[in-house]
């Protein structure tokens, strides 16, 4: 068997019944793979939405346990793949294979995660209020909520996370933990990894014994995307992605007759506020490790700090002259994708040229789709007066913003757009003199950090990956973390039910062992 | 003072500097109320979500406490208006004073059972995962989250509920519960009940305390609200009412350069389908019972059973002759305005000439804005071959679709859009030999009712009152019962932060002695 295939997958069946060829390409040196992908036709992609809608109701109401076990799989099937699986993502994507290492690790944990979530039950959210036949004046029915999977959702990968945010990333992995069959749209920046992991999902289909058509995979562009958002039978899609191609998709998501939820994570500034006391106090210490994380994985992160406000001072100017050195000290280094490495150039260099910027390094550029790391600076009223400057770069940039005062600062928090995160570089007596700017970041974030750098996110619990658009199209919820699977489901109320015939975390004796309120207590007890 | 200013307030002023002129109507004899309320301009539309912007971080920081005070003043506030109110709801509405004393009762229950939550505090939802700092290969951050709110928000009110879904009504209690302020426009099918409402808010405003800003009313037509749904200080939507309205809203929220998430619940057919061995039980009975959930509040309730769907039988035939018979003796009783009384008469006689539907009753249309009950029939095809008939009439209307079999239910299970409700009726081994149907159904609704009408919305922990579009725009969502707080807050996750300067709800010592997710269990415990 090829281990790449480059064909679609309508559930288990490879298909290849199109003429537009998809080529793989490798940005270190822009050399092509050899495979050809063919992408999807419009029939193709209609099939493979049909087989998921047919796989629905089977797959729903397999057991949890089942379910978890399919998840659990799946991250066996991604590890049996072996090392060819890191050479091809890095081969595709410039990044290290040790980098892949940590990102397969990642992804399986996910996978493994959401099966735990699976065997929990506590994203069920059951309610339950029992009947009281002779209230006066009338009599309360018995009544009993829980979560419910929606339907077929498209997932659209990034390319940062070839895998992590990918094929069988995130999306998936909690899109197919509630229930839902996924059908993914291959990304056309790493065809080969998602090839293969695509043919890793599908044994672990075939091993659980899953409903066909609980996974498939279509490659192909834009309009191909846009097939599967206005499918009427498609449900909900997640992304992970650019502002412009997740506003798209959002749009024409709600242009549907019957409109679908969208979760586009789309990325922002990451503003930090270096307050005084501590900016003061390390002023070179605390450029490095900003310098670090805005170099990290060449700046190519959703979280990366694109923005350092800070109050002008003698320790700022320390701060930006270590900064930018700490920056020209950094390789170039190969980025995602040709695309990504034009866009950086272009971005950044439209925002140094905006009135009031002072470039603090080597603009060149060096080829070779290689990012290089640079900074600059821009008083808080030019900033303030030029939204252009509140965009996202993507890439190895950030912009110092150098305020008159407090106040000046205040006004950036307040003017600046929904964000991932916001960083308070602070003392606890910074923070405490200055609760309106606290009240004022905490307003535009999801994440809001006491100190260190917003790269790096954690998957737990209590992680929110997501914040105000446009951070994300939808800050009620996250893409990162064990609440990403709430995305993917909604309630539905169970009225006068016979106990038999209710679902299991439903039932009086609550067979599943689930945490359930109960009449308003919190509880595991059986209902008597 | 007078009981009603016809005067918009922008927190707590009274402001009409407006031309247009708004009167209330009787639709009992069409009688003109005596007050003239004044429209707001779009400059008083301007400042009150400039109030309640402002006001917003100062509410946000209260305590949970402070804020159930507050909901709980607001019921005391809308009791002593006394009898007053009940005629005047009663007056404008067309419903009797006793429905009022009923629904102004749910209005402060929902009130106080807001109070109540804020005081459990499950809806904060909070994950806690302390820090790892020995964690190889990288160290794990301290991460806590919890639902914070989300900014001012735009209320409009339903005119079939005057109190329980207007003015002071679930959209509004949630929304004040969450930490948000509220701006509403006025329902102008009930001016002067929201005008005594709105000023019983502000009473409970003053007497609490709270921040001017934090409640606001203003009165106008399509374009107020709309100015409302734009403004970018505006943070989300409630609404409850028609599918053309909250479509409208819908759209303009999300084409706005930030997309708001709009609530918009707006009815349904809410099927019944009448399963063989049930119907052949007692389809006298059952016939009986659903002439009187038709009927009910003159079938002006977004739950009302529309569509009653059964097998060709002379049980259904039965079923069908006592409906019939039981609409035709239901007295014609006052609708809640012409406008609702004209839509009843139009849309019903657009269904009753569809091809193959056979009218069982006085198709004659009273006058005097009155709503007679009607029943009529339709077989399964011609009803799964017209949309048009899949369509809500607003009103004491139902339609009964005769099936050839088991297979043609099932298929207008799979047909129909989304509803609040469907309900089997149906024995025990009704659903057992039907499990495709019972998934069908559930795949639709948001509350899946075994036997019983779907009139009658319980307000509790367990209620979904939401489904699958066009019955909400958003089906994750509930507008009545605890939940629907979530509707208007968004997690926000606080990493690395000195215990003391953490939300107390956050705090190691859990000082507000809240149930917490802690690094995957679920405590009240002390972090030590």
């Amino acid at each position: 068997m090829k281990m790449i295939t480059g064909k679609n997958y309508i559930g288990k069946d490879a298909s290849a019944r199109g003429s537009k060829i998809l080529k793989a390409y490798n940005p270190a040196d822009n050399s092509v793979f050899p495979e050809e992908f063919v992408a999807a036709t419009s029939e193709e992609v209609d099939q493979a939405v049909a087989k998921a809608h047919g796989a629905f109701n089977a797959y729903k109401t397999l057991s949890y346990e089942k379910r978890a076990q399919f998840l659990e799989a799946i991250a066996d099937e991604i590890m049996n793949l072996g090392d060819a699986l890191l050479e091809r993502a890095s081969g595709e994507s410039g990044l290290p294979t040790g980098r892949f290492q940590g990102e397969r690790g990642r992804t399986c944990n996910q996978l493994k995660m959401f099966a735990g979530v699976l065997r929990d039950g506590s994203w069920l959210d059951i309610n339950i209020d029992t009947a009281i036949p002779d209230r006066q004046p009338i009599p309360k029915v018995d009544l009993r909520k829980m979560q419910i999977p929606i339907g077929p959702v498209a997932v659209f990968g990034a390319s940062n996370f070839p895998l992590a945010f990918s094929t069988a990333g995130g999306d998936t992995a909690s899109a197919l933990a509630a229930g839902n069959p996924v059908i993914v749209k291959g990304h056309e920046a790493h065809l080969g990894t998602n090839d293969m992991v695509t043919q890793a999902v599908l044994r672990a289909v075939e091993k659980c014994g899953m409903p066909d058509g609980v996974f498939s995979m279509v490659n192909g562009g834009i309009e191909t995307g846009q097939q599967l958002v206005i499918h009427p039978k498609v449900k909900a899609v997640g992304f992970t992605g650019s502002l412009r191609g997740g506003r798209a998709i959002f749009d024409l998501a709600n242009q549907r007759p019957e409109p679908i939820p969208v979760y586009a994570e789309m990325g922002s500034t990451n503003p930090s506020f270096l307050l005084p006391e501590k900016l003061e106090s390390d002023p070179e210490g605390l450029a490095t490790t900003f310098a670090n994380s805005v170099a990290l994985g060449v700046g190519q992160f959703c979280t990366s700090p694109g923005l350092l406000i800070g109050i002008k001072s003698s320790a700022l100017d320390q701060f930006i002259e270590t900064l930018s050195s700490a920056l020209a000290e950094k390789d170039s280094v190969t980025m995602l994708n040709s695309k990504i490495a034009k866009s950086y150039y272009e971005h950044r260099g439209i925002a140094i040229e905006q009135t009031g910027v002072q470039v603090l390094g080597d603009v060149n550029n060096p080829g070779e789709n290689k990012g290089k790391p640079l900074t600059a600076k821009v008083d808080g009223q030019p900033f303030l007066k030029n939204t252009q400057l509140h965009e996202e770069i993507f890439g190895p940039f950030t912009m110092v913003v150098a305020c008159e005062n407090m106040s000046e600062m205040l006004a950036i928090a307040n003017a600046l757009h929904g964000q991932l995160t916001g960083t308070l570089v602070a003392t606890a007596s910074d923070i405490e003199s200055n609760p309106e700017l606290v009240n004022a970041l905490g307003n535009k974030v999801g994440r809001l950090l006491f100190n260190g750098v917003p790269t790096g996110v954690e998957v737990c619990h209590s992680m929110q990956h997501g914040g105000p658009y446009p951070a994300s199209t939808d800050q009620r919820t996250t893409s990162v973390g064990t609440a990403a699977i709430s995305r993917f489901v909604r309630p539905i109320s169970y009225q006068s039910w016979p106990d038999a015939l209710l679902p299991d975390a439903l039932k009086n004796s609550n067979p599943l062992g689930l945490w359930r309120v109960v009449n308003g207590e919190l509880t595991k007890s059986k209902i008597e």
